[in-house]
């Protein structure tokens, strides 16, 4: 919950700081708005986290991805070794990388950043029957907060989530599209870079999935529907960070559509929420608009894992700096007139 | 010089990293032009450096800024304390501040961070007459020069240039319009805040320079003719910096006019640019095309000072980082197709 008293110093204090009015622009947003969640007019952040939620998808089946289901696990291995393109980032970000499985097809090795939480290998086939148990959607969701827990005890002062799972743009798509009330054409995109006849089965796999949805479903149910099992993890990171307090940044697609499912559970998450970056799958940008929320970065990034989010901490770190300026005052600086 | 043997074995070593191709959007294309300014397809960008040049102008006599004429030598001053926007985006951006006094207006105290290099107290008004002498902008730039090897002496590995001084939009619109044979009315804003009156008296100050100028004059004349000494500076910052061979970040509308000076002094600077953020000013916009630039932030800043340059520095860190991810290969992950 913001603390609206801290808000209104904070955007006081924004008007005396040795600057012309409005010169840094969105930053000065993003600085208040951190001030309000930390409870503090001169906003502090540390290190950052990211938990990497993976799992794989039933959907696959559909011929809905350019890349082999098998990916998802060895993509793991690849986060468990530092060779991903999200472990790069969090290097030069001071951002600490947490990878979940929450239903990786095959088994992993343990290591001291994953958490084994695998409800069930894979979901079911969204476009041929519910992906998810509703126990199991519940699962996925509290080993998303069992894993943002970890983060917090071990000292993250800014969360994000990241995603992997073959397969898992057509599930955030289903998803989105149920949340928002959207067509499947709005929703769906190339995902990691699939041709025109698989973004036609992409397409007419949400279309199936979302014939199934009832009115007066909750959006547990409706998540369960579809899928999956990492975007239900998601969300459960962004409940569990929102109620732990912290400045919460999405990533690309995926992660987003997580994270409207934790805003239908929650709705206080949005005000914690920070958009990392603007993706090129064509959903993502809708539900930025239904958050109303405004991309810190739009470098056409379309990877996920969470490095969308994680590329935009050091703009957030730098945002918070802003209230730590002099003020004019302070200073000795003449105003403008 | 960009090593095009290494530019094309980045080019080649990008499609093989675990990643789907082109999904890091504009990052690909900057860590592969990191890889080819340093000369090695595994780019490290350690700590950065932002040279600030100060300095006056006379053009502030036609009534062009929102601030009185002093705000130049008492910002100087916050800079030294570390109390400006530019020194918190420094400091969570591992950037070094630098501050290159070139003409600021009354005396200021030693510093170890400051560099006295004093031409004159501030330019002749632009309006009215030359801003500078042909000796007294060779001296500017060879200032600018001396502060980039001071920074690259103490181990910059990322160079930027950020500027200070009031009146200072007006001589770059003068300088970019001279540059780029652009009217005054395309590339003057309104800099700090200035109002409807204001605006109209720097197309008009801008106006009488451009006037001025002749065919057959050397860029050097061109700029001595609109000032200032900070923009001369800046672009003997970036002169400096490409010869040493270091990844050249700008900031908004004066350090990029600066910028154009060092491109048509030696052209090899441009392949060395990066532009860190889109200014609100309309001028800035311009002169990024003509460098065939994208800006890697756009956030509405219009501050100066060197704050879009060093914001951008961990974006430029995190694209080095890419060509350091496992090839598909190395990390035994199946290709798509």
């Amino acid at each position: 919950m913001l603390d609206r008293g801290v808000l209104h110093q904070a955007q006081a204090r924004m008007e005396e700081l040795t600057k012309p009015p409005r010169s840094l622009g969105y930053l000065e947003e993003v600085a208040v708005r951190l001030a309000a969640i930390q409870g503090k007019v001169k906003p502090e952040l540390g290190r950052g986290a990211v938990v990497v939620a993976a799992a794989d998808h039933g959907v696959v089946a559909e011929g809905v991805s350019a890349y082999p289901q098998e990916v998802t696990r060895q993509m793991v291995l690849n986060f468990l070794r530092g060779g991903a393109a999200i472990n790069q980032f969090a290097q030069v970000a001071d951002c600490a990388v947490y990878v979940l499985d929450v239903g990786v097809i095959g088994q992993l090795p343990d290591h001291p950043r994953l958490l084994k939480r695998k409800v069930r290998e894979g979901t079911r086939n969204l476009a041929q029957e519910p992906a998810l148990t509703r126990e199991e959607a519940e699962k996925a969701l509290l080993a998303g907060r069992e894993a943002a827990r970890w983060a917090i005890a071990q000292g993250a002062t800014l969360l994000a989530a990241g995603d992997m799972g073959i397969g898992n743009t057509t599930a955030a798509a289903a998803l989105t599209a149920a949340l928002l009330g959207l067509p499947p054409e709005k929703v769906v995109g190339r995902g990691t870079g699939v041709g025109e006849e698989g973004l036609r089965r992409k397409r007419e796999a949400v279309a199936r999935a979302l014939a199934r949805l009832r009115p007066g479903m909750d959006p547990l149910e409706v998540a369960a529907e579809v899928g999956g099992l990492e975007l239900l993890a998601i969300a459960g990171v962004y409940l569990e960070g929102h109620e732990a307090g912290l400045p919460l940044v999405l990533d690309g697609f995926p992660v987003t559509a997580g994270a409207l499912l934790a805003w239908r559970l929650e709705p206080g998450v949005r005000e914690h929420l920070f958009a990392g970056h603007l993706s090129r799958e064509p959903g993502h940008l809708l539900a930025l608009e239904a958050f109303g929320l405004r991309p810190l970065l739009d470098l056409d990034l379309a990877l996920g894992e969470g490095t969308g989010a994680v590329l935009a901490m050091p703009l957030l770190r730098a945002a918070a700096r802003i209230l730590h300026m002099a003020t004019f005052q302070e200073a000795g600086v003449s105003r403008g007139g």
